[in-house]
């Protein structure tokens, strides 16, 4: 057992903790002033809940890498090949991923919040974890289809990220600090644009970034044929030829470097780059807009702008 | 994701609701009055998270057969031997285990529990969670490596089914209604003897149980190795000839029913089966004699002794 918990332990020292941080930046928004004890318990408890999720997500999507090292069901399964220790592999990481999520709700109930801040996020929670878990299945279902829908594309962004990642760790913060209903809303008309275009950089990460920065191979995403807007819009605007080669590289579990920088090819000539870049920017737009009609503390929103800027700009 | 909750209604409908009954038996024994509807709901949300522990439980194991149907991860699979389809099915599954521990925690929360509920049941929701996963992490240890350890087989049992499937259940009951300490441990003291006899039923329902009454093949446990305490006394006992035998068999994920024939005549020649009888029979005792020296409610201690009965005698 001791082993499996060294592994969360180093796992979770890793994370870019983008979801506590926004809870904390929800509480000050919102003015919360006493209490910082039980906001950080309760932050604590969104990324031990996202060490869950990523756990689960890699088995799911049997990924190699994450955070620049090897993924728990790979590390426990050691070399690949052997049916044995490859099963060992998935079921030890699916049951640290169920502890993790046992502890993030143990963090959660042990916060001491008064009834009434507890009765504020429980639903928030509920709707979290729901709005995740939703986001995880339609992303299943439409990996290994390739589709040139870019609406379901922004959809499963919408659930896995802009909902899960950006909205509610910032409404839980405020409604610790007791928000109100203005509140609230102004955390979600800046959180849905902003987590949109961070899954969108993120997107571009998967296929540009550079494995240093980011701690993920730049190969997984297309051997996994995920279906992001990146790739969806260009299916949609490339010619017969072009479609047909994207179609036969991506979701190829042994693609190399070189198919890889032909898909590349693809999504430059068909502007598929430069589109998601548009949206990128679009968004943060729209972010900084909400930030600037929200009812948000001066310094929150001082924070939270330098947030939007680094989350749709970063290289990692 | 309408298939994935169908699938988990249909899969939920088929189970013997051990743990729900507990808690109500639980909550009746420490005089439990007013109330009914937050009991039944935290209720609910046990058997909720059972049907989470066991989907997941059967990726780990990769079982075939639960409830008499194919297994979750089976039926999402479908037809064995393609790659690609039966990641699908462990994907799919683990997700819809992680919906149902959502769910279970959902319904927890909304059971409308006084503060003082809260503050009883949530430290044993929490004990209950952590005891489970251990004793799945014992147990995942454990299979593929026979042992003669009679200790620690009955270790896992403790983890897995007493404290999990009775001692927490009957507390949590307990708990709602307000019990003392002196209640609380004589729910321990009733539980902990009678949730190992129905582990080692339940062992011996695995190798001898007609599927018709388990709706579970009585090859599963055979073919995935799984340490018993039945295994460790038969390996314990045998001679070097049987003892080599076992160890062939045993695990053999290929194993017809002749070879789980011979592994059941070593089980008869070493007394092993027997022993277990006689194991169950004394638990079963002490069960009755916590009942007797407990302070519970006497209709309350009258369900417990059928309870008891019924389980260290089902054939189901």
């Amino acid at each position: 057992m001791s082993r499996l918990v060294e592994l969360l332990e180093e796992f979770m020292v890793g994370g870019k903790r983008i979801r506590p941080v926004l809870a904390v930046m929800g509480w000050q928004a919102a003015d919360g002033t006493t209490d910082m004890a039980a906001v950080l318990r309760v932050a604590a408890s969104l990324e031990m809940f996202h060490a869950f999720a990523l756990i689960h997500d890699d088995v799911m999507d049997d990924s190699d890498t994450r955070r620049g090292r090897p993924t728990i069901h790979r590390t426990l399964a050691g070399k690949r090949g052997d049916d044995r220790t490859e099963r060992f592999g998935i079921s030890a990481a699916v049951l640290l991923g169920d502890l993790a999520f046992a502890w993030s709700d143990q963090l959660l109930h042990t916060a001491a919040l008064t009834p009434a801040q507890s009765a504020a996020v429980q639903p928030l929670i509920t709707d979290m974890r729901t709005e995740l878990m939703l986001g995880q299945y339609l992303d299943l279902h439409a990996t290994g289809e390739l589709t040139d829908d870019v609406e379901a594309a922004l959809t499963v962004n919408r659930y896995k990220t802009a909902k899960y990642t950006v909205e509610r760790p910032l409404q839980i913060g405020a409604a610790l600090a007791g928000a109100d209903t203005e509140t609230l809303t102004a955390c979600t008309a800046f959180a849905l644009p902003l987590g949109e275009a961070f899954q969108l950089r993120d997107d571009l990460l998967g296929v540009y970034g550079d494995v240093r920065d980011t701690g993920k191979s730049r190969l997984d995403d297309l051997r996994a044929g995920k279906n992001t807007v990146l790739v969806a819009l260009a299916l949609r605007t490339s010619d017969a030829a072009q479609s047909a080669r994207l179609r036969e590289l991506l979701g190829d579990p042994d693609l190399d470097e070189s198919g890889a920088e032909e898909i590349r090819a693809v999504f430059a000539s068909t502007g598929a780059r430069d589109a998601v870049e548009l949206m990128i920017g679009d968004r943060y737009q729209q972010a900084l807009q909400a930030l600037a009609d929200s009812p948000f503390r001066s310094d929150a929103i001082t924070a939270l702008k330098h947030l939007a800027t680094v989350a749709t700009r970063r290289n990692a």
